[in-house]
């Protein structure tokens, strides 16, 4: 079986006890919710590009896709989100302490999955990257939500939160691919950083996206950024260039977190008048190009070419 | 410095970054509320008891410490509390978002507390002993909060519970300690049951306490459990061997959750006239006699006074 094939068997056949229902039940509806599964493919395929098999890699991929989903069922508590992938969140299925719950005990099934590689040299420095990568995903969350209620928040304050909330997740996992392969500190090292490059790039073309996607093929409302009023690469990056008036303006958008259809047509003008679109553009080509140049580091093969096809992928999604 | 001494320093000086205040300062704080910590110090003098150094596992005993740290914030969200040894709770002082982020950093701290056994030969071991214990303890939680909402719950079913809940923390932490000294896989079973035993006898002694503990002495409101209707040994012992129309009495009681005076009287007669508080008495007695035999299976030492000394202590603890 190919690691593509082991990865879905691994997601649609999650062993875990039956009893208590509350606490597993929860676990297995958010995995059977699927996603794109970008994560433990990267992880697997940064494990191929080391001079390992895919294959070797799964459980660190499972680990980390266990992880991720870990995050999003107490994020969307955080967050009183009331969907996920168009199905009730956890604390709407359920409740908010059967949702901490079950998060807890997935967190714990995640780190557990790694402790298949408990006989491979790396398991001990494993462990530890997958634990800081952990507590940085924390970091980050926390200071996203300190900056809710912050007015001051900077651009580059911005890139830092969500680097450790989102790109950081993708770098652990690309460092522990690369440690099943048995790779060397440098090159750990290297691989980790391709991640970390494109996690930042999705995320800026995520906020991108929010304001200029095709509404057809979105998927979700545009522009639901402006009318929540939600911190964003575009909107940070328009305060630090915009007149005194203007910035009112913005600010007013932002706290007042219900915006109407002429604000968000005042606010794309203003991103176009003050080119925030070429900005942001520019930043996700430079990102791009700096995972490109990382991969060039590695020699030829069918994984660095499955790499970039990835990337390329999600650089030109439209949803 | 004595494994005592290394304990305090350690809680006292906890090594956490400044920001962001939002993730780190409530686990700065809940560290700070204290503790009798019982279970650090059980955890190093399993690992003496078994021929090790006890100051040898004061890692794995601030591991434990901080993991039961990490479920009390959490629990108390799940559980509505507003205090938690006099002061208020994470989640009222700062915010249910805050205590569930808090929580989960904290739960990473402690997993990454056990990697300073990293070049330990039995790190893989215990990493995964830890885990296990994790989730059982989530698995008790979960069964807790299933409980209040079942009017057929056992006693048996209760003590599964709460050996979950409670037990194994203890019964993982000993066997922690017993890992360090490079114990053997027998030896590390019993010590690990003599933490399980005694954690049993220590939530039934608490269920008996509530109801006959000295008002004066014992810091909180005596039957608190009977005014907020909490399953407890005591009531489903009661359960098991009352009349049909006395047990839709007490049935009643756990369902309405605000006892008076004359309801607490009459439930703590029906406790005496079916010899309630004997069979708890006999069944603490019966676990420690087991702690204890359990005990003697190791060589005489210095640990094993001090083990026997602290269930000792507990055993007669009026608060």
């Amino acid at each position: 079986m190919t690691y593509n094939d082991l990865l879905d068997a691994r997601f649609s056949n999650l062993q875990l006890p039956d009893a208590p229902a509350s606490l597993y039940d929860p676990i297995r509806y958010t995995i059977a919710l699927g996603g794109k599964r970008i994560r433990p493919k990267l992880v697997c395929l940064a494990c191929a590009l080391n001079g390992g098999q895919a294959v070797e890699a799964v459980d660190a991929g499972v680990a980390v896709e266990l992880l991720h989903n870990f995050t999003l069922i107490h994020d969307d508590i955080m967050d009183n989100a009331d969907t996920r992938r168009g199905q009730p969140t956890v604390y709407r299925k359920w409740s908010s302490s059967i949702a901490i719950l079950s998060g807890d005990a997935l967190f714990t099934v995640s780190i557990a999955t790694l402790s298949a590689y408990a006989s491979h040299p790396a398991f001990p420095e494993m462990n530890r990257v997958f634990l800081d990568g952990i507590l940085k995903v924390c970091e980050g969350q926390a200071f996203d939500m300190e900056f809710e209620s912050r007015t001051d928040v900077t651009l580059d304050e911005y890139l830092t939160m969500i680097e450790l909330k989102t790109s950081v997740l993708l770098q652990k996992g690309m460092e522990l691919g690369a440690m099943v392969a048995g790779a060397d500190d440098d090159d750990i090292r290297i691989t980790g950083h391709v991640g970390l490059k494109a996690g930042l790039a999705f995320q800026i073309q995520d906020d991108l996206m929010d304001a200029i996607a095709d509404p057809k093929k979105f998927g979700k409302k545009v522009c639901g950024d402006i009318r929540e009023g939600k911190k964003t690469f575009l909107t940070l990056a328009l305060l630090e260039v915009c007149t005194a008036e203007e910035r009112d303006y913005v600010m007013g958008i932002l706290q007042q977190k219900s915006a109407d259809d002429a604000d968000v047509k005042r606010m794309l003008e203003l991103y176009a008048q003050y080119g925030i679109f070429d900005r942001a553009n520019g930043e996700i080509r430079r990102l791009y190009d700096e995972a490109m140049t990382l991969l060039a580091h590695f020699p030829e093969s069918s994984a660095r070419h499955e790499i970039i096809a990835l990337l390329n992928q999600l650089m030109h999604r439209e949803s």
